[in-house]
C-alpha cells in the first residue's frame, strides 16, 4: 500500500503464473509447456537475427511475422491485416479486454477458466458475469444468451482441457452479434477444431492463439489474434497507444521461422497427443478420473480426491503438477503432458504414493 | 471505426514513432538509435540463450536483470527491490500512468516533450496540464507548482536535448512531496546526470531508463525503473494484471549482459559525445542555432527556419531526419549522432542544399 499508487492498484489481483523454478530438479508438468525444443528453423532464425542489427528498432507492425501467419491460414482466407501480435497471447488479451471488451454490459465467461481474465477485467474496470459449467464441467456455449458487452472463452477450455467443436462456436455466433466473442486457443493445436475459418464470415469473431505452447517458444514471448481488419484495426489503436514496438527483432523472426516449419509443427503435436492417450489410460488405470482432453495437458481427480496432498509429495519427489485451491476443481490435479520418458517417471512416481 | 471497438478506441490517438524503412538505403538519424552495435558479450549472452530452453517460460520477475542493473548503481543504494523492468522503456512508462499517475489532480509535463506522454494520459483517461518550457526551451522546474497528480518530464528533454541538473531535481522533490515525479532518463548517459542517486531520499522519484539507446538494443526490447519499492511494488501489481513475462530469455540475457559491460558501454558513448561536439561546431559554422544537447541527438534551427523543406531534401538524398509539424519547434530538424563518417555525409549533403 502506498498513497502514491493509483486508486486501482490497491483493488488489483494480480495473477499467479505456475511456478517457474530456477534449479533443474523438476520434472515440471506445471505450466504446460512443450517438452520439445522450438523448431531447428526458428532457433537458426533467432542465431541469424542477433547480430549488430540490435541496435535499430524492429518492424513496429511485425510485418514478417503476420506475412507468416497470414499464409500459414492462408487457406481459411486469412492476410496481414486480419492478423495483430503482441508479447504473447497474454499481450494480446489485455489489449482485447481493454479495447473490444470494454462497452456498458458485462461481459461473459465460463466460471471455470483461465483465471487471467478476471484479473484483466479488474484491471480495465470492465463487469464480467460468469457463466456455470455444467456439472460435468462442459462449456454449453447455449448457456451465453443474456446481453453481453463481449464473450471469451478458451477452446479447448483450461484447466479443463475439454473443447467444443466449430459448429457449436458458429451456432453462437449466429445468436450474438452485437458484441464480440473471443476463442483463446492456446492449446487448439492438440485435438480441437480451430475457429479461424469462421473469421470471414463473422465479423465480431477474434481467434487469439501463442506461440508458448504447440510451437515450444514460452520464451520468445509471442502471441496474436485473427478476425475481421476492423477488430484488428482497433487493436492496433491500443497498442499504438501502449507501445509502438511489442516484439524485438529475435521474437518477429523466430516466430516467422516456427510459423514456417509446419512438418516439425506437425509432429511434435502429434507426439504430445500420443502420449497423452498412453497417460491417460495409466491414469484410469489408477483409479483416476480423467476429462477428455484436447489440450496439452490432462485435468484428473485422484480416486480419493486428495488433489493438494498428491501435488504436494509429487513435488517432493522432483516432480511439478498444477494444483488449484478453488471451488469445483479442488479435488483436481492439471498434469502437463511432457516427453514418454517424463510421463513414465510421473506415472511410476504416482504409483508408489 | 467499428460498432465492437470499447468507446475509448474512438477517442485514441495513437503514438506515431520515426519512420523505419525496410531498406538499408538510408543514413538513419531519425529515431536516436546507437550508431555502435551492442556489447560483443551482451551479443554472446544471446546466442548463449538461444537453445531448447525457449520452450520454457522465462523468469517472470527476471531477477537476473534487475540483479545486473542493482549493481551497476549499486553505490547509490539501489537494490533488487528497487528495480522494476518492461519490454522497453515505453511499456513501463504506460505502466507507470496506469499504476502511479492517475489521481484525481492533473499531471503536469512540458508542452514541448516526448510525444507519447498526451497518448498514454489519452489511454487512461488522465487529465494532463501542460507547462511551457521557456521562450528559450528551458525546462524551467521551478514552473511546476501547482497541485498535481504527478509530473513526469525527460532529462534531457526531447526533442530539445536539454538537461536539468540533479540539484534543480531534488529541489522540486522538496517541494513535491504529495505526488510522484517521474525523471524519464532515456538520454542521459550522454552527458546529463542521473538522478538515481536521490531515490534513497524521496519515496516519491522514479527514474525511467531503456536499454535502446545508450546500449545499443532498441531491437531487443528492454527498459527499467528505478525508485523506492512501494512504487516497485505498484508497478509489479500492474503488470502482474497485464502479462507476467514481459520479458523473453534472450531480453533478459542480453540485456543483463550489456549491463555489466561498463567498459563498452562508457566507450561507445564517449565516442557519441565526442562526435556530437564536432557535428555542433559544424553546424554552427553552417549557420544553425543549435540548442546546448546533453543527448545522443541534436536540434538545430537552419538560418532560414526551412526544417520542413530541408528534411525533405535530405531524405531525398539518403539521409533521414526527424521533423516535427508542431507548434514551436516546426522551424527545427531533430538530428540523431550518428558515427563520425555518417556524420560527415549528412554534414556534406547539408552544406550542398
Amino acid at each position: 500500500m502506498s498513497q502514491y499508487w493509483s486508486k486501482l492498484v490497491h483493488d488489483l489481483d494480480p495473477y499467479t503464473p505456475g511456478e517457474q523454478p530456477k534449479d533443474q530438479r523438476y520434472i515440471k508438468l506445471n505450466t504446460n509447456e512443450c517438452p520439445y525444443p522450438p523448431s531447428p528453423q526458428a532457433l537458426a532464425a533467432i542465431h541469424a537475427a542477433a547480430d549488430e542489427r540490435l541496435r535499430l528498432y524492429p518492424d513496429p507492425n511485425a510485418d514478417e511475422l503476420k506475412d507468416a501467419i497470414a499464409a500459414y491460414y492462408g487457406d481459411d482466407g486469412v492476410q496481414r491485416a486480419n492478423v495483430f501480435v503482441g508479447n504473447g497471447s497474454d499481450e494480446v488479451l489485455a489489449h482485447v479486454f481493454h479495447g473490444l471488451l470494454k462497452h456498458d454490459a458485462p461481459i461473459l465467461y465460463p466460471d471455470i477458466s483461465y483465471s487471467f481474465y478476471p484479473v484483466y477485467a479488474n484491471l480495465y474496470q470492465l463487469e464480467a458475469q460468469l457463466i456455470p459449467l455444467r456439472e460435468d464441467f462442459r462449456l454449453c456455449l447455449g448457456d451465453y444468451t443474456c446481453t453481453n458487452g463481449g464473450i471469451i472463452f478458451p477452446n479447448p477450455n483450461a484447466p479443463t482441457s475439454m473443447a467444443v467443436g466449430r459448429d457449436v462456436i458458429e451456432a453462437l455466433l449466429q445468436a450474438n452479434r452485437d458484441s464480440v466473442v473471443v476463442v483463446d486457443e492456446a492449446y487448439v493445436d492438440f485435438g480441437a477444431e480451430t475457429a479461424i475459418p469462421l473469421i470471414t464470415h463473422y465479423p465480431n469473431l477474434l481467434v487469439v492463439q501463442t506461440f508458448s505452447k504447440s510451437r515450444s517458444l514460452a520464451g520468445l514471448r509471442v502471441g496474436f489474434a485473427v478476425g475481421h481488419p476492423d477488430l484488428i484495426a482497433g487493436l492496433e489503436r491500443v497498442k499504438n497507444s501502449f507501445n509502438s514496438y511489442p516484439l524485438g527483432r529475435m521474437a518477429i523472426a523466430g516466430a516467422a521461422a516456427a510459423m514456417r516449419d509446419r512438418d516439425y509443427f506437425a509432429s511434435t503435436c502429434q507426439q504430445i497427443m500420443t502420449t497423452r492417450d498412453m497417460t491417460v489410460q495409466k491414469l484410469t488405470e489408477l483409479g483416476f478420473s480423467v476429462l477428455p482432453s484436447a489440450a496439452n495437458f490432462v485435468f484428473a481427480r485422484p480416486p480419493a480426491g486428495n488433489a493438494e496432498a498428491l501435488y504436494l509429495a509429487l513435488k517432493q519427489r522432483g516432480v511439478l503438477v498444477r494444483y488449484f485451491n478453488k471451488p469445483r476443481i479442488n479435488e483436481y490435479l492439471r498434469i502437463t503432458i511432457g516427453t514418454d520418458a517424463e510421463m513414465q517417471t510421473f506415472l511410476h512416481v504416482l504409483a508408489e504414493l
